[in-house]
């Protein structure tokens, strides 16, 4: 079996994550969320991000949780501003679209956003001849396994605040962003400078589902109708409840990313070791080391993941480590590619 | 501790779907539902309900599939007919209406549909300055527990495809339908009449989840590229299907609802035995008792379930069973029932 | 040639009109509305309406505008309530669905709502699994020509504002309603009991065009974004500015709708006279008599106009006169209807 | 009084077009387009563009006609690909997205798409993860003024027709582009390379409304429950059909057309020699000249007109005629900036 660096989400769940369903057993709780198990997993996660009067949703998927918010946030004229590789105008076919809001794009660098780039468009937006941008949309870590620092994402929230706009943070990986050496950022620190976001499961050791932390009082209103209408209420709602209380109580849910953060790392490391570049400083559990061709189509012979971009000779690959990559993967894949160095 | 009859979502999972997630271990999967498991379980699916071309999905939930489904189906001047009690009309948060489609409503009969009802609407939508219906919609069993019987379903089915209307069925409680001695429908049955329709995980046993089912091939394109756009597409998608295995292989999934549909007759029939009429036959695994007033508030303090209908000095309340309800709760309600009623 | 009285869009405009066309003549104005004509006319209709306060914006037809308010006005979770004859439910082709908002109607009373009705669909309006009724749509003339009077208008105004409802009301004959004698509504009366509303052109006189008057402050925001989006911001705003103004400077527009309203009473009152009845009693410039089958189709052959609701034996038909109908088509109909009555 | 030439909608319609109101007089007519009125323009517009077998139809304005087509021509996940200087993308305040559809954008070779750049983006799109491109958008003439070659749109059409994409014409300007010297393009080419496309009149001499002709059988089913949907289906479509057969039945649209080309060509010839370069060839009625910013300030107390880009100690500068600009504004525009030039 070929092993997959492709994405954190190709195992099942942490087996405590089971064993918390096995718990349950057949103890009957109230339908779509508003059962005791959720309750108290939405407490848990508002001690989690130091937001006591925070509203928490669950949500079972990344994508469903983007479009819910935002959509539930706009006006029909009003925008969302995200970098031209925010994972919701590149990899969620159209979803926010789909809802009638159109995504207003700047570069970015690393992938991250700036202060000055959102002015930018702000400014360019006048009248209504054109959509009026609303909701600035970041990504923690972002898709190229970046990190904000506090001082960025600061800025951001103090331009956002003074100019009428939401801040919205995807949160898929923001474990691996808050564990990362890179990142002073705390989950307090998060929930102090956005609207709203959420804290990614599906990408760190759940089964499924995501905690979408409302921050903003004028968010808060009539959410779970949006969820209601968009199919992101469960009927057993308490599904997702019992795998963040699992997650939180022992602070699992931190060492999991930390684990998949220190596999990244140590692969990195040995990567550069052996004389190859990264696009990116490794910062979390996804980085993009640049080979040449002949390796990288060996390597994917060997395991599994995804070209990132192609620059004729080389071609930087995605890898991806997770909160279940044991550490001999990294050994053998940093042998294999010590292996393939010389060989060629 | 009150035990609930409100719904037959109110108990985690079987425990053999719980030991499906185990056994998965840490062998990886694919992503977005191109795993092995679920292709699998779509396999499974498809031999299940004796369709070997239909394309197989999952989706998280009823309302989410519904909303997905029915949008991918629809150009936007086109509609949907469905019975006044559909769930689609009444309880789903106006999730279609949100995908740009207007529901055009009938009457009904016991909570269905009939085609000279479906032809009347037709009928009445003559040009362009209404919308044009295009799709049927059908829940299997009910709102109320009812089921359709095959010469029923035959009756629309034939009416739809004479007329170029898609027909889809609503499968959330279709194990309890199949399994039900009212019900000569069997899966193959509905795999040829209607269009498209998912088989009910979620108040049968699940976790969560239900597989959709597309039999026409004008439905089957971009199916996927809906799913994503929705948010109902899992980046885990591997996770429904792993249920959907476990429920299916040696037929847990008939065992369950047949027992589910069982405490409701049982309990349906000793709630006659004390006197108390039903709204409408006991067919499936929810029904719907007529009490006194008084008695039913009583039985409130003892037992969780929804009012139905008032009608002054009575009460029509819905009862639901589940896979998991225990044969010693019925006796215990009808104990109470009783007693409750002696008292008054 | 037949005369149509089948509604009141079927001449192409008053003369003066036409002649305020004329004479703007080379003079340039600005694109969108943003021109003096436009903005004078949008003076002239503050001063009609007695709302000084309020945002006039011009809209080139009644669906449009309809879209574009309740749009502008809503949530995706909030819905329409509407008299189940109303025009946005019946014979707009799903427009406000196609928005993303249901529309729950009531039976109504002769075509009118009233609060009663409202509070119920607000009551059974429960929680987030329903959409959530926020605003509320009456036409004045209503659908079948009856008007609202003051004391019924109020009582829904009163309900609204209590109860957190926007109040919208559909002017297509607005002119025709205000110029009734069963009317005591005045303008100024509309802009103090509704949120919104529009003054019609289309319906009486003008080429095209409608004049949207926003009198609460919380609907006015972006407005102008939202005509762009939807396709409601003519870059030739002025076009219909120099109507209204043609319109109301002295007065035309209600001699127009009066005119309009005597050719109707007139008709109605012969049809009377001849021994017919009318299904709803005559208010304005539309109204619905009840012939022997026979006898209305006959009828058709000589003037178009269009059935209503069928009988049996007898047949309920629209007849519709505007303020170019000749009193000399009302003779004429008349002694044909006597001679028709007498050789059946 | 400043003469603007900020577009070519400043001023009210050719004579012949308020005559062609005038001479209906009395007439009545059918409502919704089905008139004789709407019926003879409908062919005239076919004769027009050599196009027998397409069906046409009357919107009142561009963003209409543009939001109306695409959102008929797509199924939810599918997008438009535009140049991201496209009217649709940048000045219509996000009406493709508010109907759910994303706009692929590639960057343009003078505000003109190529073959090459549309392969580029449908290549990068494989799978769900992503929209799905569908159809194409032009502007003919684009939005600075530049004409497509026969060679060009050919190459287009090729392509798009390999590919299954739509290609859609957005012809706000098409009779300055069709009587461009640039443009070798007839009205028959166009209607046989694109799949619909509009007649634009409200930027040639029209009141107001647009011809859109739809060439591709599969665009055509019901495309009147569309507009109607969108508030597109004028009662008085009357209203637009008198316009265009006034337009076109004497070559009067051919005419203004190239009177408008004719004033902007005479005006760019002389600011050329002037001294002053063009940022492109000035090919239609729009062109855009660069000119020190102290003299476009200057210029803009004596003329309206916007400025497009700065370029720090220059601006271009967007001037556009009209078919209702005389001669001598010519003259007077190139006096006065002969005079600000020696005074600088």
């Amino acid at each position: 079996m070929k092993y997959s660096l492709k994405n954190d989400y190709s195992e099942i769940a942490h087996p405590l994550v089971l064993e918390a369903f096995a718990a349950v057993g057949s103890t009957q709780f109230d339908g779509y969320g508003l059962d005791d198990f959720t309750l108290g997993a939405a407490d848990r996660v508002r001690a989690w991000v130091s937001a006591p009067a925070a509203d928490v949703h669950f949500i079972s998927g990344g994508t469903h949780a983007n479009l819910t918010v935002i959509s539930s946030a706009l006006r029909p004229h009003e925008a969302v501003i995200a970098p031209e590789t925010g994972h919701i105008f590149v990899h969620e076919t159209g979803s926010i679209e789909a809802t009638g809001h159109k995504i207003c794009t700047v570069k970015g660098t690393n992938g991250k956003l700036n202060a000055a780039e959102i002015d930018a468009v702000v400014k360019e937006h006048g009248d209504e001849q054109m959509v009026k941008p609303r909701l600035v949309y970041v990504s923690l870590s972002a898709e190229n396994g970046a990190v904000y620092t506090k001082s960025e994402l600061t800025e951001i929230s103090g331009y956002c605040r003074k100019n009428g706009l939401y801040l919205y943070l995807d949160g898929a990986r923001l474990g691996a962003a808050i564990n990362s050496n890179a990142c002073d950022l705390t989950y307090a620190d998060i929930s102090g400078l956005v609207d709203a976001f959420y804290v990614g499961g599906t990408k760190n050791g759940a089964l499924f589902g995501e905690a979408v932390v409302i921050c903003t009082e004028g968010l808060k209103a009539d959410f779970r109708f949006l969820m209601r209408q968009r199919g992101a209420l469960m009927a057993k709602g308490a599904v997702i409840g019992v795998q963040f209380e699992a997650l939180l109580k022992d602070g699992l849910y931190n060492e999991l990313a930390k684990h998949s953060n220190a596999m990244a790392l140590k692969m990195a490391e040995g990567i550069r070791k052996l004389g190859f570049d990264l696009l990116y400083p490794a910062e979390t559990n996804l980085f993009i080391p640049v080979f040449p061709v002949k390796i990288a189509r060996r390597l994917q012979e060997l395991y599994w993941f995804y070209d990132w971009q192609n620059f004729g000779d080389t071609v930087a690959v995605r890898l991806v480590t997770s909160w279940a990559t044991p550490e001999s993967i990294v050994h053998e894949f940093l042998a294999d590619l010590e292996k393939l160095k010389n060989e060629n």
